[in-house]
Formats: structure tokens, C-alpha cells, sequence
């Protein structure tokens, strides 16, 4: 397929690279042209703009943050302006649900096609088609962009028509990475307290009722207190923190766990921790017991 | 091996089968006598007291609370008083650490032996030999313990010397299941109010980083509300809250998630519901959020 | 003095009156233009812009939220274009400290001068000039404009040199309320379900410690269930809140108590409640314990 | 009249100090003696056991917490063996709502009666008789325990009927106390964060709708960071706030902010902090907004 990938930071370059393995025609862009030189090494044109990256039969996106996404989708030389009709804009970011429900209107409103297919996994998985993807849109525009979606994932998920549902479940699944972080951070500081050692704790919980990746890689990262250098950080945490909140006020419903991690992310940024791995807050619960963080 | 089994509720009454099973000699106790007979029926004898029924070589109680522990092995014909020196008491039940530290106390005065070994599970599993088993105590002791252990557990971890620190780690457990409840639970309010299907929620969650029993268990009986006829009643987890409350305050550790969940079980009480399944409480997320509970 | 008034809701109308009655010019402006109609009636003239609003030595703005001060001040025929070098624009809003900072600059950059001034109370005080006014900005801006605040206020409290200043403090000060209302909340929930009657609750608290107009004025809402008609709605508070958070998040500060106001907000606005008094959040402390809201 | 005063800290010696200079005919007991002779210099009389400081018209008990009111009152000696039949005990400690009960069941099988009286205020406020005594018992009783009461306090409300309602009415008042505490600290990290002066802040707050003693007292120590000498220390709050939270266990009713507080105290204990002020839980609210506390 003629495919065009707009956003070649870590998660992005990796996906792209998959894309590119499988044989696809790949034009590729990113604010900074030399992020491309791998892929262009491996075969990828590089376009000057994301609307001309956007000329094929699908593009992605995978940029940071809802300011990002809104300038390459839809600012000059946006996305929007290079997707002919019936194209597809695949999207997947992590974004509020209200940006992804403007970028389903505004793309039909030009016969464009958008999939929201935020997905699950850090780099190393994107690099090796592994992440988990969640997808929603119009089903013919879902069904057209499957082929590419799998190659993404090692599970593709249909969640729904409207796009922003994807995003919504993304952000669910994010809450439930930060809220798991908080439950195993109060458990090793109780547990260390009491005379446990830290590391049967941890070999104790994921090997029987507590086993999921969930608790396995994050728990590691906090029983080997491997904060720095940060596989994802505080800064980037407290951002999708605020995208859970900002979901639940638009919808009305309440998430008082939510509430208590944005704390805990807040707090770090306080401390001077912006920049190590969000597992950091484990240090919070450790010392209101009176441990070494 | 010539062993007690004291306490014959559901857990207790699986436990105690399992072992008639494996060919041990077994001698039970209930305060209830009639729920021995079937044990009685299988080849098990029955005892008068709990002191009667702690004459073999090991003993295990299973039975409710921290005052149903201390009856049975400290009381009034308790097992303390039938234990000889040397021969082992295997508690199972989740009891509050301080219990777990006075019961070690009190039978090695009297030369006699404990172990702590609260389990994972509910009765199916407990039934089949394949709860998760957690002991502490005496390495010796212990490991004279063992054969029987692993005949109850599919696994069994050893988590320390004092027999306190195994009761410690089971409150943890516990805390990780009441807190995973609430966190699913603000997930699926999120994710219905937003328009997704809570199949679909559960199928996602599960199906990628969130997959251990603890989400898949207790998710299932949220997804379909199945809150009676109860697995674990609230009032339970009320209990069982206030146990890791009190470990956190006598070690001066905040949990607040813990009290979090806490404050969900007390309006569970007050709102009639002390009797359902204690995944009850996700109706609680529900209706914060405008929802149908 | 020469004086302009922008935004005539019902403290803007009462604060604007006492003006005119202290004999000052007085020109008013309004989006919907009638409700000007008894200010003119008394004396006032009324601006067909708030920039017209604005050509005298100082001019006050009094409207809903930050995009209604974005507006009137700094939209197209915004006070900022009507107001000479040397005027005084005295913001008594409540809104973000952000939009303070950028109101200071924006006028500044023009030689105008910016005095935030928020004030502390419900329109009946304004209408007697007996607000509490807490004003911030460059000190010889406040001096002039003192003589102004000085009428609206019973007592003027000047915060700082920096006019975001006022505004973080009027923001804490709703901090306070809110969270005062979930503290009594609590307790007449507690105190009713023991068998105290509310009445007693609320003479003895008032009647000792707890006897500051926030407790009296508040307290007295919750004890006569006084939600409606409202005095304050839940939709403004659930906009309050979120500003107080957005301060803690600009400068890293968590506000534990502020989130859980939030989350009580929220769940009225999912509820139905959210043109009714803000009080109204008592409902759901009393319904947690069982109790009718 | 002829009163017992049993318990001489620092608060039962200032009340027991103003009985005396009242004119009544004072028996005291203190478990260690020495803190009598103030007293017996100026005219008491030396009890050897709680129960023979009972035998006048009434009795009246000052300790630190249940297990010190259940020892002096019902152990060996104690009150309920001296008082005779009519006569009154008048608890005015601060102690659980179900020991209150018991106390009233005790005394009333005796023929005894009993009120209880806790009281709100310092000892400062108490040598002075300028305490706020809050009494609950049958009518008769509280009616001859009136001018006693009317002499300890600035103020006297009776709250009910069941002694027990006073207790809770009391913990009531602690509860707020508490809350208000992490109110201003959260206000004093946020305002100061900002660059607001902490004594403005004070100022403005005291001086508007936050004018309470609890908010004067209390603020007063925050601000001057005068957390040694305590007033009351940080263990006295654990106790407090458990006796809250098992008021709440007991009716069923979740009390938030006390969790909260709650986590607050064990926090200062887990950090050293047991023997200071209780409002030095203020530095946390402070340390988590990245100031020094």
C-alpha cells in the first residue's frame, strides 16, 4: 500500500520501520527532517510537509500530544489538506476524546476517512509489531485499514464507530497502568516495612493473582527503583493524568484514583522529578512510611 | 501424616478434602459439627475440641477473624492445649499481623511450633489443590510443613521467618483485589458513559496488558454484575480492610487507596448491600457517574 | 470619578449601583443591553461597547468566567482599546491566575494599568458595599483605585504587587468554601446517623469554634436542605474548582481536598443538580452513609 | 457540693483548679500523686483510689483515651465502686461513642447516673472556665449537673439524651479541627508557591469568612510554623482521628477527609514527628508542593 507516517519519535520511527519491513511504499515526515535518515536508509521517501505525506491510500500519525496532532493534522500543510478523498487518517496518539471527535468531522466533512487506533506498548514492541492496538471507526474505513493495523500489533481490537471510543479506552488504559503503580508502591512500602524483602513481594504477587504486564513491568521497574533514564516520564504522565481528568469532567463521572495519581505526578514535579520514569512515585508512598524512596 | 484440620466453612472443608485425599490421617473440628460429615463420611475423624483434634503431628485452622483465631487456638480446649512439643500449627486464616506475632509467641513458650500460611483462592480452587500458598515461620518448621503445603497450593512461597510477614503479604493480596475492583469499576463507568460496550471494555483489558486473575476474575462478575449470591460478601471486606488499615497504622504507613476502598464498603453496608459479593461496590463508580449501578 | 462598569449580572448590577450612588459617573455596558435598564434609570449612561465603557479613569469588569473577561477586555471593542494610557482597568472576576498575568502584560504593553481586584461575597453584600475586596497589582495603580474599592468593600485587603496575586488568593478562598461545605457535609451525616439532631449540630459548632461566616452562611444551607433556588450554582463551582486545580497544576502543588470537591461536583452535575445550589454536594456525604440526601 | 475530680493532666488540673475557687469541696486522684499538690495546697483533698473520690454528689474524669476512662471508671477502685446511688459521673474526655454507652449502661444498673460532658478548648481556656462543655444524659441528670458544667465552660450545650451523643458531637468538632488543619496547609502551599506573603495570606482569610477560632488558633501555628512545644501532639491526633473513623465504621458512614488527616498523622509518626503539634502536618501539603515544609 502506499503509505505515508507522520511523527517519527521513538513509538513512531519503530511503527513506521514495521511498515516498512512489510513491504510498503512509506513517505515519511518529521519536524526534525533527520529523525528520518533510517527509515529513508531503509527504503522511505521523506516529504516536506505532512500534507504531502499524506497523498497515499492511509496515513498515520503518532506525535506527542493533542497541540501536535491538531498542528500536523490540521494546521498549514496538515494532513487534512493532502488526503484525497476516501483516504484514510489513522490516528495514534494519545489524545483527549475531544480532539479525536473533531478530527472525525472535520475529515468527513472533506469525504476523508478517519480510524482513531491508539495503541498499548513501548518501543521495543512497536519495533517488533507487538503493541496492542485499539481501533474505531466507520467499519468500511476499519476494515480497509486492518491489513496495516495488524502488521502494528500482535491484537487488533475493534472497540467501536465513533473514533473518540478508542481513545477513551486508551485512556482507560493508561489510568490503569498510573493507578497500578500507586496500588504496588503502597504495597512495597507496607510490605518493606513490615520486614519483607522486596523482592519476594514482587515474586510472590506476579506469580499468583497479580501477573498481567500491568504488574510485571512496572512493578520491576519500582522493585529495581530503575527510574532513570525514564522508558516514559513524570512530564508525559502528568499529561495523560489530565487527559483521564478532562474525560471524566466532559462525561460527568468522577475518578477519584485518577485524582490521587495526577497528585503523586504533581508532587514529582516538584521534587524535580519531571524527567525520570513515572514509576518514580513509588519514592512518595515509601517515604510517608518513613522508607528510602 | 497424622494431621487436625480445625475451622470447616467453605475454604476450610476444601483444604481438609484435599488433604483425606493425598491419604493423610486427618482428624477435624468445626463449631458446627454437622459440617464435618462429610469428611466424617470420607474417612475423617472428629474431634470434641480443637485441643482434641491438635494431638498429630500438624494442625491447620481456617476459620473467619482474628476472635475466631484466637478461640480456637488460644481458648478454652484450644489447640495450643493439645499441640505436643515440637508438632507444628499451620494457620491459614488472614488474620491481623499483631494475632500472627502473639500466636508465634505463644507456642514457641510452650516449645511447640507455627507457621503461617494464609492462601490465595476461593473454594473451587481451594477444592482442586491449586490456591497460591504464602508461609513464614521456623525454617525447619517450615520445611517439615512443606509436603502438606504443596498438596494444598498449585504453588507455594516461602516469604520469610517470622510468621507475621506471610500474614502481611496476604493483606497485601487483599488490598490488591479490593483496589483492582474499584479501579475497573471507574474504568467501566468511564467507558459506558462514553458509549462503549462493556464487553467490549472487559475483552480489551484483558486481553492486553490487564490480563491477570485478579482482572479477570473479579472484572467478569463486575462486567455482569453478578453480586448474588456472593463469592465474598462486603462485610468481609470490610474486615479484611480494617486489617490493612491496622497494619499500615501499627507500622505508621499511609495506604490511602485502602481507605479509599474502605469508605466504598461502608456505604456498601449503609446502603444494604453487606451481603452481596463485595465487587458490589462498582455501582458505586456507576452511579457517581450518572449511571445505572 | 469618571468610571465604566462591564458585566451587569447580579454582582456587577449591585457593585455598579453602589458606585452610583457614591456619585460617581457612571457608564455601563452589558452583552444583553436591558439589563442596564435600572442603572440607567438611576443616572447611569450605557456604552454600546465596553471599549465606550472605558474611556474614563477606571473601569471595572464583572463577568462569568475567563473567556467572558477574554471578551470584554481583550476582544475586538474590548476595554483594552478604549482605555487611555494611565486608566486603570480593575478586573473582579474570578478566573485563572493565567489570565491574570496575560491582562497585566497586555496592558501594560499599551501604558494602561492592571488591578486585580476579586471580591468576596454574595450579590446582597455587594448591593450594601460590604464585600471583602482582595486587590494586587503595580502599588501606585492600587492607590488610585483605592478610593474606588474602598466604596465596595467593607474591608480591602491589598495582596500583593503582582495582580495574579489576587487572584490565587480568591481562588484559595473558594478552595475553603467548597471544602468547608464537604467537611460539614460529613459531619451532619455522621452526626444525624448517631441520633444527633441537626439543629444541635449546627448551634454547637457555630456556637463555639466553628461560628466564621463561611461555616454560618454555608451550614445553614446544608442544615435546611436550601438548594434551590440557588444562591451559587454547581455548574459555576465545578468551573471554580477546576481553576483552583489548574493553579495547583501550573505551579505543582497538589490539592488532595480540591479533588475530592471535584469528584463531588462532578457527580452532582451526573446527577442533575447542576443548577442548584452547590451545597447540594452535602446530599451524596449523607446518601454514602445511607442516609436521604 | 461535694465533687470528685479524677485525672490532673493538664486540662482535669485547670478544670479541677476552678471548681475550687467556685467553693466546692474537691476529693481528687491522679494515678501518679504528685500532680495533686497544686490542688491539695489550695484546698482539696487527697483520694487513694478513683472510687473514693466518687463517694460526693458528683464525679468528675479527665484522661487521655478509652483505655484510661475504662480503668479509672470500671476497673478496681474504680469510680463506679465509690459513687453511690443517684449520684453522677460526669466524663468529660474524649472517647469512643461505644465505651460512652457502656459507661451509661454501667452506671445506670448501679442506680448510678451518668453524663457525658466533653469539653472543646485548651487548658489555657480551662483555667479560665472559658471551655465550650458539650453534655448529653437524662434530662434530671444533666439538670443537676448543670451549675458544674455552667462553671467549666463559657458555654454549655445539652445535645441529647444518650450520653453517647455528646461523644460523637465532640469527635465531631476534632474531626473539623483536623480538616481545617490540611485546608490551610494546602492553601499556605499553593498561595505561597504562588509568591503570595504567608502572614497575607493569614491576614486576608482570618480577617473575611474564615474567622473561626479554628481558623485563627490554628492558622495562627501554621503560619508561625510553632509545632514545638506542642499544644497537642501528632499521637493525640492518631488517637482522635481513629475514634472518627470508628464512629464512622460503626454507623456506616464514609468519612473521607478523615481518612485523609488520618494519613496525614501517620505520616508525621512514620517521620519523627510524633511528639510535635498536630498542626505540623502542614509541612507535607507544603513538601509535596516542592517547599520546605
Amino acid at each position: 500500500m502506499e503509505i505515508g507516517f507522520v511523527g517519527l519519535g521513538p513509538m513512531g520511527s519503530a511503527m513506521a520501520g514495521v511498515l516498512l519491513r512489510h513491504g510498503h511504499r512509506l513517505t515519511v515526515w518529521n519536524r526534525t527532517a533527520e529523525k528520518a535518515k533510517a527509515l529513508v536508509a531503509a527504503g522511505a521517501r521523506q516529504a516536506a510537509t505532512p500534507a504531502e505525506a499524506a497523498r497515499g491510500d492511509i496515513v498515520l500519525t503518532s506525535v506527542a500530544n493533542d497541540a501536535a496532532v491538531e498542528s500536523v493534522a490540521l494546521g498549514p500543510d496538515g494532513v487534512i489538506g493532502g488526503l484525497r478523498a476516501g483516504a484514510i487518517h489513522v490516528g495514534t496518539s494519545t489524545v483527549s476524546h475531544a480532539l479525536s471527535e473533531r478530527l472525525a468531522e472535520e475529515h468527513a466533512a472533506r469525504g476523508q476517512r478517519y480510524v482513531a487506533a491508539p495503541v498499548l506498548g513501548r518501543p521495543p514492541a512497536a519495533a517488533k509489531g507487538e503493541l496492542f492496538v485499539m481501533a474505531a471507526g466507520e467499519p468500511a474505513a476499519v476494515a480497509d485499514a486492518r491489513p496495516v493495523l495488524e502488521q502494528l500489533g500482535q491484537r487488533l481490537f475493534v472497540v467501536g464507530e465513533r473514533p473518540a471510543l478508542a481513545n477513551v479506552l486508551k485512556l482507560c488504559c493508561n489510568f490503569l497502568i498510573f493507578t497500578t503503580i500507586e496500588q504496588l508502591s503502597e504495597v512495597f512500602a507496607l510490605g518493606e516495612k513490615s520486614g519483607l524483602d522486596r523482592a519476594t513481594i514482587f515474586e510472590v504477587l506476579t506469580g499468583s493473582f497479580f501477573g498481567a504486564p500491568v504488574h510485571r513491568n512496572y512493578g520491576r521497574l519500582i522493585l529495581e527503583r530503575a527510574y532513570d533514564p525514564p522508558g516514559a516520564t513524570v512530564d508525559l504522565a502528568v499529561k495523560d493524568t489530565q487527559l483521564v481528568l478532562q474525560a471524566g469532567e466532559a462525561l460527568s463521572v468522577p475518578m477519584p484514583l485518577a485524582s490521587l495519581v495526577r497528585d503523586r505526578f504533581l508532587s514529582a514535579v516538584a521534587r524535580g522529578e519531571a524527567g525520570l520514569d513515572f514509576t518514580v512515585i513509588a519514592r512518595q508512598a515509601a517515604e510517608a512510611g518513613g522508607l528510602e524512596g
